[in-house]
């Protein structure tokens, strides 16, 4: 006879009560976790060799939402989509695509504004040397905070290709005045309700210097703009070696994360799936968290999903993320938290670490499985969506086509 | 009621079955595990920046030996200790120390010749511009090579500390031919028995270059010697990013590979527990490992370890590696082979993924725990240890004293 | 009054002198110094994020051969354009590209089969795990060599995209046979005085591994192969840190170095302009290759272009590239040997570090000056290039158009 | 007939007129340079392998004052030590140190207090879990203040080994919040006139985490303490690939640039000769350094250097460096600063870049050389050190000795 689900399930409870664990608290933090994707990831998307181009892949906004939905359907935990406005907004009513989304039964998500497909962006948007760019740039934010407005979307998620090939292409100092001064102008036309989250990146496409490299400059530059400006963290986007979750607590330590762009890297900003690489590092950023929402119920922290699926299916991809991510925060709530204040007390360090690890892993999926049926959902979203047929559909009804979308 | 490890053993016994594992194979192969423990990893040992103390470190051969023995009899898989040979046998008769190792219960294992700490080799050992320095290292390699025949260890553990520190500061042509000459010298005098482990590293303590810097040029120099020559693979000597477990497979397929030194490194050789930053790698490692024992049974792989604990009490902290690698082992052994083929053949990238850190995510703790019974040990090894009063007798009879070794 | 070019020549010769380099047999080897373009840098190129289009960028084979051409009117060393299959090959007869070239002024170069950009190559091409797609790839580069054989190319250029995103998503030694079968039946189709380059990139398109990582990979492929094949080197295709003067050392002393595909990186692979990042990194580089010319007149190495001009023009970036070559190779014949000799010979690290510099540091211009002068060629060959006027006339001519080329 | 200073400099001269540089600006403006050299430098130092020790190595701060004034007497522009705390103030009266300093021709420069080689440290100093440690820690940097006030140094340079090594250890929060309140009371302990220098580094000894990893951290940390506060930057301290020009330029128009920390690296903290590894580096943050200067005359900057000299002899490398970041600031000052603006504002990359690099290229041996002759002192400082005896004076006289002394 094989693996019973219920069995395991069981043997989970003891293991988390032993650790002085609420699984009732787990259960209902995992119910109530909020997880956007994006709608570019439904998209063809590749490297700068190839878009391969898979059958079904999204062109429109609605095939986007529509995909996204079939995300939220299954996994329960991901009710809004974020959009590229170039990519999503282009000649349509902003109403219309709100009403559509709410048909599909999704919403909105984070705002990201399009500053780096034009010819104008060559050498770069709001850092740009032409004040005739930086302008253009500023409007299509200013135009983005509008279309927040108008969807209810309270975030408004930059990136910015800004930066340089060469040394002695432009003056760093200048470009970030001229930076500073574009954020400002677009934070003060902000409701007061919404936040700015400023992303920072090592390189890419900048192969010099990146005019927002990492989280100190994205840090410098929201607090010139006030109190909703904060640092948004992509995971791929820092130099090999950096302490991400040190950077988290620092960050939320000081009120300035916004939020996150989940992905996994090994080499540079590689866009794989979040845990794929170094499912560890994502659990210690979750640990990290954890530890925020306790001290603080009220904190804030969005939490998105910047992935680049070039080779696996979009649809089946996003789901498989969105279990990755649910299991890594269920393992950070599993752990004695109790014992390793005790043992880091003691300066235990062996016992700080295997307590650590030993909630890492910690099998959770028994926990997620009962959680998702006491959601109403399938406990086992991937099958559930592959035996749904959606993916033949889409395959068949829209085949292979020239892409219409970006990748972020 | 709390956690019961039985019934967890039942929900594995059951998981593993539904993938096809046989359980009994699994348990026989965690049986006959062979892992080396390093005697210097019992001493103190630290960064240039400072070597803290700790009461109780082992300074004689004599101590190491009894402190590698409390992990062998605690962990059942450590049954051999590495040797330097200038900090265990200087001023002793190699029948000595064999003898005291047998009597605590352990015997000797891969013999490290000591060719970078004294003041010759300021400038390298074998690719030392002076003919007379490298024949002093040649001679002492032939020495180490002696002792491997007197104490029947059968592999020469090579790791050299040349390189350069500045462009122009040596020729590396000249470098290599010294180097091809000095090893080719000593593998012609090496039993036909005796492997030759050489050791890469891509920096520390050189640091403009390292005359054995990756795994192609430690192939290369085994190439020259015989095919009794292979190359070590430390896990803390490569550039960041580079993919151990691909070199790995590749060593293995050349017939290439001596061994291992296991550890954990974040950014350079930072020579922490062995899946302490990156447990996926270490698993992704033995992976390689597993696949090719299936292949080839007769597969013979030196596992060592080569860690410096600078704030881990040092025998404690090597058995949270031995049950590190443990586990680890355990894992590689639960991925579900056959599902996992078909998945590839299908190119179904998302299945493939999920088989790989499905296996991962094992608990495999109740596996250890049976095994460790049916070997006749205490199931919780560390706690063994703990209750066993080892360390606080050393820590008073030895106290804090100078440290006379060295550190790897 | 200002700089006098020959005062400073006079300067300069004295200098030289000084160090005992014969300024003469200096000024031949520049004049001799050959180093091809690629065809596919004179077209639009870009990152995945955005390939921005520049008035003037060649599409067809003929604007490419003849922007190619413009770069050795003005250098004089770049008598031939390495070619990509796919993108120069296609619906034309061989003879004609030839004929073409040479009515333009140059020769086609090395051949680079393209076996990247079509939708079979999704999961690879010599290395994917389904037989036909590797037949395919096969295929496409034996009609490779029949090029070479017709244009009377002999160098063979392989870049392969073949890599894996996730763990488990291939087997690393099923892969690895399947490119060593791949490239031994073309290599066996080759003529014999053609020569196999095989590059190696340690990432990129492949986020998780790459089938040839590294010069080591490259050159089990290539023993595999037989003494035609090597490594071919890319300067942008090494993990950090990495000495790369080092491998090109032990390539040439292995008999297995093929040649260059010159740019320079600071993060990955870049595609910079060569020494516009780490010029010493060029320098120390090119200083192995004196020594070994000095050592063996008949080595042979493909000296190659390959960078990606995102924003620059991309015939001043070419000359640009070409001038930094020349400076680096010239500054690297300025190296005191005799003196660097004895220093190294007394470990006298101080002083081997400041005759390498010091001809590092050593103002070449007025002596390549002088050499194009002699060659018959304009001595500022970026601003002849720019009086010609021929960038304004393509630039009107071709105008801004939808690329049709592809980017290395 | 060789090489003539005088013909080079006239060349060189018209070379800069060409340029519209004022030769006497830039002649007083290295002839006013001012650059502190290390205690410790002058001291054995080593790797965590060996520490070579060489003959003369200094021991007592008499040695190493007596030592650095040598580089003082010869370079002209090092009139200050930077001094280690428990390295050269234990068991003196401080006012002996400095009539010792003035006596041999130099000053006492930054104080830096050592906090990183008592036991007490082991788990960290400032960020210590035990209060007690804190206590000891900060009572140790009040006393350094005082030093400094007794001693005239402005100067505060605090360099921590807090970090940890393994996941969980210690609560980074908490952590930072120690840091924060045992820096604000040295802060607050300091005459107006001081300076604290908050350095930051990424790793070693931490290998897990670092307290003050980057540059952020360490401005976060000086603004929560006062203006005079600010970061400092060592060159080694930096993930591969981050540009620190990029970073000099950020703090210094946030007003948070305390100084510097000259030396070079590849992998690590290798702790080389300034310039030996990537030349253009440091130039490239001179370039920032030299626009910093003329916008703001009173722009304080502290330049230190902090190198470990391992394999060269002390004195001699120590020179070597100070010409090398002589020769580093005079070719920052040798770009053609109104061309490159203009080319900037054409976005002319090709112009930029060829602008920046020529004036890296250009050969100011000759400038210095009559820089040194209009100081009084002899042109070549490393052969007149050479020539004077010194060397070999103190290896007789000290010869080869147990290190008393640290690394930094």
């Amino acid at each position: 006879m094989g693996y019973e689900i219920k069995e395991a399930y069981k043997v989970l409870c003891d293991q988390l009560a032993d650790r002085g664990i609420d699984v009732d608290d787990v259960k209902a933090k995992l119910k109530a976790q909020d997880v956007e994707t994006p709608s570019w990831a439904y998209a063809d998307g590749g490297t700068r060799f190839k878009t391969f181009k898979q059958p079904g892949a999204a062109i429109t906004y609605q095939e986007k939402f529509a995909d996204a939905a079939q995300v939220h359907k299954f996994t329960g935990i991901c009710p809004r989509v974020a959009v590229h406005v170039l990519w999503d907004f282009v000649d349509v009513e902003i109403s219309e695509v709100v009403e559509y989304a709410k048909s599909v039964g999704v919403g909105v998500g984070a705002i990201n504004p399009t500053v780096f497909e034009q010819e104008e962006y060559m050498y770069g948007s709001i850092a740009h040397p032409d004040p005739k760019v930086r302008q253009k740039a500023v409007e299509h934010m200013l135009d983005s905070v509008e279309i927040g407005r108008k969807t209810g979307s309270n975030f408004l998620s930059l990136w910015f290709a800004d930066g340089t090939n060469y040394p002695g292409m432009d003056d760093f100092v200048d470009r970030k005045h001229r930076v500073e001064d574009c954020l400002k102008t677009v934070y003060d036309a902000m409701p007061e309700t919404m936040t700015m989250g400023i992303e920072y990146k090592l390189f890419e496409p900048g192969f010099y210097h990146t005019d927002i490299a990492d989280w100190g400059m994205a840090c410098k530059f929201a607090e010139k703009c006030g109190p909703n400006a904060k640092a948004l963290v992509d995971l791929g986007h820092h130099a090999r070696g950096v302490n991400i979750e040190h950077i988290v607590a620092t960050l939320i330590d000081e009120g300035r994360l916004a939020g996150f762009h989940f992905n996994n890297a090994r080499y540079a900003d590689d866009d794989l799936t979040f845990g794929s690489v170094n499912p560890y590092e994502g659990f210690l950023i979750y640990n990290e968290l954890v530890k925020a929402e306790a001290a603080d119920p009220d904190l804030k922290i969005a939490y998105m999903i910047d992935q680049s699926h070039n080779v696996k299916p979009k649809i089946e991809a996003m789901i498989q993320t969105v279990e990755a991510i649910q299991y890594t925060y269920a393992k950070a709530m599993c752990i004695d938290r109790e014992r390793l204040a005790k043992a880091q007390a003691e300066m235990n360090i062996v016992d700080c670490e295997n307590i650590v690890s030993q909630a890492f892993f910690t099998d959770v999926r028994p926990l997620l499985h009962t959680v998702r049926e006491e959601m109403g959902l399938d406990p086992e979203p991937l099958q559930a969506f592959r035996d749904g047929g959606y993916q033949q559909k889409i395959a068949e009804e829209r085949g292979i086509r020239d892409s219409g979308g970006g990748l972020g």
